[in-house]
């Protein structure tokens, strides 16, 4: 494997993972493709504690396991992204933000990553896969390509495919763009992402104006909560851009409450 | 996914698997990709049934378990297969014939399908790998790239990922070949390869030649043997050429044999 300079800044993040034998496979498949970021968004608890027990027979996934970070919400675990993928069968419910298929996954990430990006690629529980408002959270959803009439894939076997495309066609990539030249380069790193920490204050603080403007009737402030958040990532805010909106809506906010 | 036609002539076989998780992990893989054919070649009677059992919660992969052949040992697994690709680390030993790298594989695959060989796609049992006299029937060898540091796979996350490849490059390219005019089609699908069951039968022919001859001595007698495996394999033999040699090393061990 030509090593990928960048995959430290690649997040890889099981929601709620029910089987432990799961969360060891993720762990290998990310040994085994050169990842070392591995984060648990409320994991049960005797599960991820034997996952970490039985992990101790596969070399290298076992101080992936150690060194996993266990969070307790997934805005916490991405708040530092600015490129959140999340994935799963898209079979049961329409996306609400751009799909793009697993293969031409890559050269989205490359970009990311040169403009010093940090991507977090986000794999729901077993059984329900990421609950609506865990999607509203990511940027894009990714598709792996299966059959219609067995579309849903094990964890374990669905995180090894994302990081073997992952790693095999960036590493394609770095080989080819060591050839640029430099200016090339520089110029395409100049604009940045806002990280996933700053769209959630943002949106927490709209959240705030909306209720004390009384906008959404009860019955629609999840839907709205969760809207409001697709929307923000769609706008692809620069940093720039998400502090000047947070300087307006606080004044807003100031503004109308009682 | 955009449907490749051929996969119904890709076999998937797996020698002597000892995990039953990882026999319906793998079962479920084809059924994710679109793959139909596997093989099992001898295994552990109780866990096969238990894989068996066990696939019933996944809706693609009992029907496949149910379907799959069992074969004694991997020559009559492999026998109607012109092309036999087998996978494993490459860490312990120096392979024998050319190593192709995964993401480089789909256009040879492609290239068998389209002249209308049969491809067997080989995987070894988890601790050990496929044995000497196992790789000595393959044509080339797969290596998934992975990182140096844990460069072993689970057995069915090695399957999925594979699978992936495969389906997914094949069915871009079939894409693109769809717009070669047809006379260009038929030049290239006029050669074809001698399938697997042919070699092993003139193998084994000249097996008995050399011991006719005692050309070997009996602690080489092994080794001669899958260098003679290899030797077939590397010479691409087209059927023509197999049957020629058949006959001629019939007449030779008629003549020498005492």
């Amino acid at each position: 494997l030509p090593t990928a300079s960048h995959l430290d800044r690649v997040e890889v993040v099981l929601v709620s993972p029910r089987n432990p034998l799961n969360i060891g496979a993720a762990a290998r498949a990310l040994a085994n493709f050169g990842f070392s970021r591995l984060t648990v968004v409320a994991p049960y608890e005797p599960h991820w504690r034997e996952a970490r027990l039985a992990a101790q027979s596969a070399v290298g996934a076992e101080k992936l396991l150690q060194s996993a970070k266990v969070s307790e919400s997934l805005p916490a675990a991405i708040a530092d992204c600015t490129l959140v993928l999340g994935t799963g069968a898209l079979t049961r419910r329409k996306p609400r933000q751009p799909v793009v298929a697993l293969p031409a996954l890559a050269p989205l990430v490359q970009e990311e990553l040169s403009r010093s990006g940090r991507v977090a690629l986000v794999f729901g529980p077993e059984k329900r896969g990421l609950s609506g408002s865990e999607l509203a959270l990511c940027h894009r959803l990714v598709q792996i390509p299966t059959h219609p009439r067995q579309p849903s894939m094990n964890l374990g076997q669905a995180v090894a495919v994302c990081l073997y495309e992952l790693a095999t066609r960036l590493a394609a990539q770095e080989a080819s763009a060591a050839a640029l030249v430099p200016s090339a380069r520089a110029r395409h790193a100049a604009s940045s992402q806002t990280p996933s920490a700053d769209l959630e204050r943002l949106a927490e603080l709209i959240d705030q104006v909306m209720l004390a403007a009384r906008y959404s009737p009860p019955s629609m402030r999840e839907a709205n909560r969760r809207d409001l958040r697709l929307l923000l990532r769609r706008l692809a805010l620069s940093p720039a851009d998400a502090r000047r909106a947070l300087g307006f809506f606080r004044r807003v906010l100031f503004r109308i409450q009682p």
